[in-house]
């Protein structure tokens, strides 16, 4: 191989760094792809953080000692954060969304690759700490969300269903009291979903009585596995947010329908992280 | 600001690439970010290109002319898609994967972002050329692996579902005969989810008599949407593959019932594109 200059090498790093956020890459690595001393990697490694903090978003880190290696983690500026939930929040209060039952339709958001990943950005962001092993989301309209965050967490997203299936193998399968606190649900998850002992991080798109949310949570008891956090893209003025400690980016304040639409802000949590007025 | 190096650039110029494929960037976006001319730019995008086809995955092209740029799409080596294709067809073939009805558990690699990134950048590389407006799947495991191709094709995913629910607004419904060909199915999708003379994408999961895959054609029918390709991860032997045009990634060969296991190899299509023994 001809000898590597720096900047021949720099593109390569931060694409396979980016391609996998939160995961941690030993230098090894790249001094076996490169040719390269470690000490050159690690000079690399400087000059690609301070170009992604100066000029992009998210933050490389190294960590050091033996088990060591570098990482690269999707963060969001708190003018993205801005950005987002303003243009989120715009859009969600748009006349015409408003549908039966106090839901507000959010489907074409959570098609679009941009507002996905920007929500998962944001939601990946509060729960890096506290290292789930797993994501749980409840089908269908949640998982484009839960999916994005999973993958910035580097971690599994595991899917329950209505219910259990034939083709997912045995399943374990609970009753839970819906939001209204009257009807009774169900919902399942294949037995070798996740593990007794686990951790499991709980992302939904929407809360209003929190009944699914719950459901989850004992879902998670049946299994043995610990609930580190929950996310939610919106919820609801009058959801039981505080009682089950749940994250929610924004909040239905009310809902207007004469005029057909839902008057949706950022939640006071991120407004005050994002620092927006 | 202070004079920026080469250096300084390439880690932030590759992230926003990268972070966005499929995605023309104008050149005047990284001149106004970096304070740089059109000619050291179009330089860092050459070097960043050059070490991308070195030593990672995918290809950063040019456009020339008045609307063009820069862009990052995923593609994949063949020795990554031998890798791939190997990886999943020895896990999918192991013993205790066949369930009920001839079907095989796939869920835990369809959770993992690993082989649903790979998955989808083999199949999205398929689709660059069709230039897809949307991708369509069917709730509800196939949505990884849509989502995944979505994103690398930089284009909404919408999700088909079992019935019209009321927080999605208005539907279309439409009933199509199952893939046993017997058994009457209902799949809907929100009237605000496509637009007529759009084209779209199909992406799902396993394919076995076709009836699904046949249903979301018959439903882009009714909203005068061009189906432009349709695209699986396992299909059976059996499959209609060939009368719908369909891409599969994997073929399931044999049923071994007293082993309790399916033998899954990679497609002729795609065993020759990895140039695969």
């Amino acid at each position: 191989m001809d000898h590597i200059k720096r900047a021949d090498r720099l593109g390569a790093i931060t694409r396979i760094l980016t391609a996998t956020p939160n995961r941690l890459h030993g230098y090894a690595e790249f001094c076996e792809l490169f040719g390269a001393a470690k000490s050159t990697i690690s000079e690399d490694i400087d000059i690609i953080a301070n170009s992604i903090s100066r000029f992009a978003e998210g933050r490389v880190e190294t960590i050091a000692g033996a088990s060591g290696g570098v990482r690269f983690r999707p963060l969001p500026s708190k003018k993205r954060m801005r950005e987002t939930l303003n243009g989120l929040c715009a859009r969600l209060s748009q006349p015409g969304r408003l549908l039966p039952g106090g839901f507000v339709y959010t489907s074409d958001l959570t098609s679009e690759s941009d507002a996905v990943w920007s929500i998962g950005e944001i939601l990946a962001a509060e729960f890096y700490d506290v290292e789930p092993d797993v994501v749980l989301t409840m089908e269908t309209k949640g998982i484009p969300i839960a999916m994005s965050v999973a993958q910035m967490l580097d971690v599994p997203l595991i899917i329950a269903r209505r219910d259990s299936r034939a083709y997912e193998g045995s399943a374990v399968k609970i009753n839970y009291i819906a939001g209204n606190g009257v009807d009774l649900e169900t919902m399942a998850l294949a037995r070798r979903a996740v593990k007794s002992g686990q951790k499991a991080l709980i992302i939904d798109d929407f809360m209003k009585g929190g009944g699914t949310l719950g459901g989850m949570v004992e879902l998670m008891q049946e299994f043995q596995v610990k609930v580190v956090g929950i996310g939610v893209m919106i919820a609801t003025a009058k959801s039981p947010v505080a009682k089950l400690n749940v994250r929610a980016l924004m909040t239905i304040e009310e809902l207007d329908e004469v005029g057909n639409r839902a008057i949706v802000r950022p939640s006071p949590y991120f407004a005050a992280k994002a620092e927006l007025q």
